[in-house]
């Protein structure tokens, strides 16, 4: 594939670059005909790439996208599954470049959804053509990209559900983590859940002169700063009652395995810049975010927040929590403990909104099925090691989902790095692995 | 004054309105413009009411109005202190009119800067304009107009030192503050100090995945939150080390005189719509804000704020806060205190940085001077009741300076209502008041 790599690669890039610059962001309503747009431009690639069918499907949400060649109803059937919604852009002034005009500069593409999910997604579109066009391709395969990944896939299950017979396959594709390194390549064996709430504390019913009243009601703000100090105690363990209910404590064994793959703290450190870091007591950092559930606050306002000192006592103070989950933990349970804790906790001089806004359970996938070693293989010819198998912190809710009612595993060849900074300005996607990608899902058909 | 009034109500308005519809934000840069029209507006307003003179002075920030009329050089000298800068009108959605096209409707002024405090200082330009006119005036009168009291009052001490002889005066008369009620008509005896500072929290250098790193880095919202929760502790005290050192703890007998102030809990409650009050454990309701110090955040940023639930664990969290002083708490002094402690309680997986943003001593007014007795009379007779010495919440930092430079003690007569909502959305001005003051600043001059 090295070869049609290298003489194709200006229309490849020209191709993501059609993705990329369509702002499709699915966490903001005025993006509705962003989402259109990308989802055509994507059969667009499809049909060009070689898919015999592809079409727009609409949702109660933002429409799927779906394709497919079927080559022989009695060969394998690979189903690759991507989403071409990204995350919002802001901070925007922290951009060196225009999220959605993207660029190729010191070895890497940059811009919004470099990386997550466009950039990944197309690897699997091209090393697909390239097996057609070279005649090699010797398994049906299916397409399904979504819209609304980032925010949940809220109307995907439904509709996988009634196209069940139509995605029948036998695995489920995936780009859309992340390697342990550069040198150290790695599959995902199991990822996140999440759950994810927006809260609104209310005092007074106005904003009030914080001279005149300061000191006699309570302020908003300074609650809901108390309420969250106080989800997470000293040692790192999250207060919501129940929380830790259905983790499944691992086996020394299993722990040990995953110490395995190879982790430099200080490299991590220097790399986040930062003195130290900070987890639940008793485990590692690789721990903390591979198989612990943890609680963090992705965003919070309240009062006066532009330029300069205005003295005010808010009325309303948010925050927007996220419940990162592991497999076992039911995203809607912790949800439902979390809404109920957080009514609980609250003191008598302030009402609490609690909103579920995005939810999804984490999963595991076999590492001794047909399809992870034929992915371990491939990725271990072009990178010239053997992926370590690796547990991501990160949640693709809707994985769980389709694992349940297609009863098909997924299997997650991520080839994306944390310098990606992915939902953060400055999005990028090494070239070199954007490339080793490609190169790896070609060879990933030819060994399954 | 009330048949001038009567035959002028219009002329006044529109001319309230020239100043109202001037946008003079001092907390934002953008608005330096409007400072400085606004400032020529008054100039071109007190000559029209009367004054030999009237001036722009620039500072190191806003220019000053000062203007006079000197009668005989042997009589008392009044002179008059108002600022033209108003608060930031946000949050903007939450006005049910422009807050820069002032509306009379409902008995009341409506706009920004209605009461707070172009309001009031227009009643001291109407009633000297009424003496003049009707040739009473029988003291000199100098008026001195800031564009800096929202933020602080940064350059009007040097300014006032430099130009000490020309501000001599006997008392300095203050429209700035609110009355108990509307049937319980006060004067303000005394006004807390203010210590506002910014802090910023940092822990990695970039905005993370909160899947990738949730867990395993320190979300610098959540030590925020810690952190101000840690400012207060359960019984409503400070916990700033050295916070209460200079405080004065008043006698049982002054704070008797204090609770003869009317004040109905119930109504409180009701007025802002809170289950519970809340603050300083074994204080009231009006000790907490009269002579009690106190900590608020008036402001809290970070991470994701906008629709939807985007996934991130952030670079950065901040907030504004401020702090009520009571007189003999020195505002350097605070602001040094809590700086040190804000950087002392950080933990070590964080940085933190602070910035002091404005600051201010409280003051204490004799109630014995002639000027009191004079004012006392007034406001009994236009209200129908003898006002209740008071003491207000607020901060009107610069009063403690002028004070202590000029040797002369500043008189609050104000005029304003808690209904009035200054710094806030809908902020408005009872006409009721509005002429009720301009009568009474009549009758001040009268019994003065």
């Amino acid at each position: 594939m090295k070869q049609y790599i290298e003489k194709n690669k200006d229309r490849f890039f020209e191709e993501l670059f059609s993705l990329m610059r369509i702002p499709s962001i699915s966490a903001k309503k005025d993006h509705k005909p962003h989402m259109l747009k990308c989802a055509k431009k994507l059969v667009e690639l499809l049909k060009k790439a070689g898919a015999d069918q592809a079409d727009v499907y609409p949702t109660s949400g933002n429409p799927v996208v779906f394709g497919q060649k079927i080559i022989n109803p009695k060969a394998k059937t690979v189903m690759v599954y991507g989403h071409y919604d990204v995350q919002p852009a802001e901070p925007l002034e922290k951009w060196k470049s225009d999220p959605f005009e993207p660029e190729i500069h010191d070895g890497a593409i940059w811009g919004r959804g470099a990386n997550d999910d466009k950039g990944q997604l197309f690897m699997h579109l091209k090393a697909f053509e390239y097996l057609v066009k070279t005649k090699q391709l010797k398994h049906n395969v299916k397409f399904i990209f979504e819209g609304e990944e980032e925010i949940g896939s809220p109307s995907l299950p439904a509709w996988v559900k009634k196209n069940k017979k139509m995605l029948a396959s036998d695995v489920i594709l995936v780009s859309d983590t992340t390697m342990i390194s550069e040198k150290v390549p790695s599959i995902n064996c199991g990822m996140r859940g999440l759950a994810y709430l927006e809260v609104t504390v209310t005092g007074p019913n106005k904003d009030l002169h914080s001279g005149h009243y300061g000191g006699a009601v309570a302020n908003p703000i300074n609650v809901l700063c108390d309420m969250i100090a106080s989800l997470i105690d000293k040692n790192g363990k999250v207060k919501v009652k129940g929380f830790y209910d259905d983790v499944v404590n691992l086996s020394k064994a299993d722990r040990a395995q995953l110490a395995r793959a190879p982790f430099n703290l200080n490299e991590y450190k220097k790399f986040l810049d930062i003195n130290e870091v900070k987890g639940e007591k008793g485990y590692t950092t690789l721990e903390r975010t591979g198989i612990r559930p943890c609680l963090d606050v992705c965003g919070i306002w309240g009062g006066y927040t532009g330029e300069g000192a205005k003295t005010v006592l808010p009325s309303t103070a948010h925050a927007k929590i996220s419940m990162r989950l592991v497999p076992n933990q039911d995203s809607a349970t912790i949800t439902k403990l979390f809404a109920q804790h957080f009514k609980a906790i609250a003191p008598k001089y302030v009402k609490v909104k609690v909103e579920p806004k995005e939810g999804g359970n984490g999963f595991l996938i076999p590492i001794t099925s047909d399809a992870f070693k034929a992915a371990s293989k491939a990725i271990a010819e072009v990178f010239g090691t053997e992926p370590v198998p690796s547990r991501g912190g990160g949640s693709i809710a809707v994985l769980a989902d389709m694992q349940k009612i297609l009863g098909t595993d997924p299997l997650l060849m991520g080839f994306g790095l944390e310098r990606d900074t992915i939902h953060s300005p400055n999005e990028s996607y090494l070239l070199k692995q954007f490339f080793g990608g490609m190169e790896s899902i070609a060879l990933f058909y030819k060994y399954y």
